[in-house]
């Protein structure tokens, strides 16, 4: 069984209002030196087999399919030790 | 500049109605030979000077504070190459 890690986030040209909330929190919590904070979707997933360049091609179409809009989102996928 | 991901993950024992959901979808789409699929928050933090001890320790405050409930969340905080 492996894990393959799918990283999902906004592209940097659309706006992230998530990420722009907790950003402006951080002032208010003592929290300074921090430029920008970014949020995205972190999903792991377990396969049944070996994380081979099968098994990876399938994960980013899933990806591509289920997990990110890609209209607005990249994705990239990896192996996780 | 240097850029910290803080990973946001629901701990094992807690439910995860989002995995679950992206789970079941994924025989109708035609993708077997997976187990189980877990949805969490990726945070990308970007730091006005470099990613030291006292920058990670002040991101791991931060990352307690305002970004995982920690009661039912775990988060890990690493530097990205």
């Amino acid at each position: 069984m492996a894990r393959v890690v799918v990283d999902v986030m906004l592209k940097p040209e659309i706006l992230d209002p998530q990420g722009q909330a907790v950003n402006r929190a951080l002032p208010r919590l003592g929290f300074d030196g921090i430029v920008d904070v970014r949020q995205g979707k972190r999903f792991e997933v377990e396969l049944e087999g070996p994380a081979d360049e099968a098994a990876l091609a399938r994960v980013r179409e899933m990806a591509e399919k289920l997990l990110a809009n890609t209209v607005i989102e990249e994705f990239r996928v990896r192996v996780e030790g």
